[in-house]
């Protein structure tokens, strides 16, 4: 028997845990609160690179690399910079069997280190905008830990960009945010609410920060994606100048963004079922599985010679032909079902007979989802029905979210939808208000979504007027 | 004027640290020991990434990912392997806020930690061979250090595979070397001499370990790729164990190889010229510059117009049109020739009438590698420019190298040899012999090439009989 994870409805947590571990996507490090990820895990991870990165050279940006270890004393040059960060940090102390002079940060985030840099680099307006990204691991001390979703150790990209005026920098802001929005919804197919994070859940030195915020299966929220203005912060802290047209010195207008690997966390939530992973086919490392059935000998070499060559008909696509000796096909399809693959190619001795193949798609279990097809034609017909499990699964999730959103206009109705849901809530932008709906309640404010009704109401918290409602939820 | 580098023949060293900081490929960090790899460093960084990766999915492997961090006592369970990275460790003492029970090491390689995941899963043959790669940083504590060469921290890729039986993981080991010759030669264009290390010069921890070196400008060598036969040293060391087809217990057999940044050091130093960087066109971030030539408004708008044309008639190269304003011509053509864009593409207002371009390389500077071409068929003669650049670029490589290559019989010949090159002398395998040379002559035993004359020598160190030559010469 393949291994069965834990129905998601009898246990969303212990679900999450099982089918990150059975499909192989990761595993605890003995390394306090680190994680492995392992090849199934990594090869989805690459998928999503290819996807981030070219949208990010598309939009004019490249690729750099910045030291892992900052200086303890740049972390501390941007006040609410260091004041947000200092209770996570891991620091060097030793190098080379010395004690350091000035201990070292491994690097959290890279806004300090990188200005350290780009004052060095930027002179002149000529040199603006400056638009770099970086691929990395960052360290960040957690207590209690969630594979994929909060790890000390996780991998992410980091965006980082310096321009000549105020307006460009915003501008950049929101590209990037819609850069992640646009992702996340065709390439991840999880529909995500675009936003502005309030006071208290803004980045660490930044002046506005932006999210995409996604509705996992259990109605909580994950912050997939953010977006920073930092105006002239960090390039005050650091120097950062240039010369601008009419030869003055003006401190450089930042921007920085960053998606991680909880991405990966998000894709499991959002889309997954009782019985395990559910991939979506554009990021999916393998899009379809091939499973040969025979009983005798005979077939066995007839069938498999067949596999063979439907694999090599598909050259295009992400295919794994499951050859394995020892295995029923019945565990073959529980196996490849819980790691979600979005297709099943059935190869067994009628087929060898009538050139044809048995498709069973993972998004439909059971009869609904399968059909018996000619192998002429196979590839267009598989690219067809990616594209419609891709949709589909994009419309479940959508469905889901809009569900599980409602507008509410008082405490209780908050503390109401907020049990297995979100609230569109009216929110004064006020630390006092985000921290007692934590304690009280142990939700948060999300974001203030871009798209808002018109109207004014009274805070559900403080009865003053605003003009803004939330998303309000419980939050990963 | 551009900026120019410091003549090779003037000062090497200079002109190496000059060429990788005009041609914007690294800077110096404000961390000790450190760099940052600039844009154009780091995409001829992702082209040799690109070129490995491809390699090792070719031949099996996975890649994965695994912690930055390894507690000192797993780097302490093998004892070769603490000995060797012990005096180059960087220590965390302290996260989020609070001193750590036990010290972790930022990885210097990750041997340990990799075996103890392997240790939790590999159960039986079944799960063998396991073929692991990670692509990530890593930190050594280095005094002394040179951009690229040798810094505290650095990129690489690290192989790691476990397999059923000592014949399997020799063949993977020899494999693997094989696929770095493979890269170095066919895509960096560099000749290399694949032989296996001396006992003193092996990885700590290894039972064999093997090398490709090449040869850069000066007549030094660059190890530029390692493949290790670790034997069951770390399977021993963390109970790697599995179930052979027997039902007993063996441990496995392992095997590491890693190719890092420092490969960037090797281009730049093989193949590059008084001028600067000259790069191979299979791994340069911008194989040919478009640089479009004008005097008169009129002229500037068709020019740049045309330069656009001939840009999108070539859209499966990777290609750079300079359209800068307020430089001229020849600053941009000093500028990419210093920066090492194997191909110039001219296009001037004759051009525009003739629907021509002017074509220049970049390794044969002035008339013999200038011609003038139709526009019709560029993308076939470019491509075919290309090969041949690629192919002359190793040939000039292979020419110096065995240029500088002495064959020689005693310690004096030894001497003069590796003055400026490399001697092929008959050497005992004795790290005492290892270490004179290094105190004498400041040069060390490379490797012992596999390729070898038969015969039996005199060691010329200790008189001894050996039945080996090493390559022996200065080395960074």
């Amino acid at each position: 028997m393949a291994q069965k994870v834990t129905p998601r409805s009898e246990d969303y947590a212990r679900w999450y845990t099982d089918v990150v571990q059975m499909a192989e996507l990761a595993d605890y490090a003995p390394v306090r609160g680190c994680m492995v990820i392992r090849p199934y895990g990594y090869a989805l991870w690459e998928n999503i690179q290819q996807a981030l990165d070219r949208r990010f050279k598309a939009t004019g940006h490249q690729n750099a690399y910045f030291p892992l270890f900052i200086p303890m004393s740049f972390i501390q040059k941007e006040s609410e910079h260091v004041e947000g960060f200092s209770p996570q940090l891991a620091v060097v102390t030793h190098g080379g069997g010395e004690k350091l002079e000035e201990p070292l940060a491994v690097r959290p985030t890279s806004e300090t280190i990188i200005n350290a840099m780009f004052a060095k680099w930027v002179r002149s307006y000529r040199d603006l905008p400056l638009l770099i990204n970086q691929w990395c691991n960052v360290v960040r001390w957690e207590l209690r830990t969630r594979l994929f979703l909060r790890t000390t150790e996780f991998l992410w990209q980091e965006g980082h960009t310096a321009h000549a005026t105020e307006q460009e920098a915003r501008e950049e802001t929101l590209r990037m945010l819609e850069v992640y929005r646009d992702f996340a919804e065709n390439d991840a197919a999880i529909p995500v609410i675009c936003g502005r994070k309030s006071e208290s859940e803004k980045f660490a030195g930044a002046v506005e920060s932006y999210s995409i915020e996604a509705m996992m299966g259990n109605g909580w929220a994950l912050q997939a994606g953010t977006s920073h203005f930092l105006g002239q912060n960090f390039a005050r802290a650091f120097g950062t100048q240039f010369l601008n047209e009419r030869n003055e010195l003006e401190y450089v207008w930042q921007t920085s963004w960053g998606v991680s690997t909880r991405m990966i966390g998000a894709v499991v939530m959002v889309h997954g079922d009782d019985q395990g992973l559910v991939l979506p086919p554009r990021l999916a490392p393998y899009q379809a599985v091939i499973v040969p059935i025979w009983k005798t000998g005979e077939e066995r070499r007839t069938v498999l010679e067949m596999a063979g060559r439907v694999r090599d008909m598909l050259p295009n696509l992400r295919l794994r032909l499951d050859d394995r000796e020892g295995l029923t096909p019945g565990f073959k399809f529980n196996d490849w079902e819980m790691r979600g693959v979005p297709a099943r190619i059935e190869v067994g001795p009628k087929d060898v007979a009538n050139n044809s193949v048995a498709l069973a798609r993972r998004d439909m279990p059971g009869k609904a989802g399968k059909s018996f097809v000619p192998q002429d034609g196979l590839a267009e017909r598989l690219r067809a029905l990616f594209d419609d499990i891709q949709a589909s699964l994009y419309q479940q999730a959508e469905n889901f979210q809009r569900a599980n959103i409602r507008e509410v206009n008082t405490y209780d109705e908050l503390k109401e939808a907020t049990q297995d849901g979100w609230a569109l809530a009216p929110i004064a932008d006020d630390p006092a208000v985000d921290a007692q709906l934590k304690d009280e309640l142990q939700v948060t404010n999300r974001n203030f979504p871009f798209d808002q009704p018109d109207g004014e109401w009274r805070c559900v918290v403080t009865g003053r007027p605003v003009r803004e409602r939330a998303l309000v939820g419980k939050a990963y």
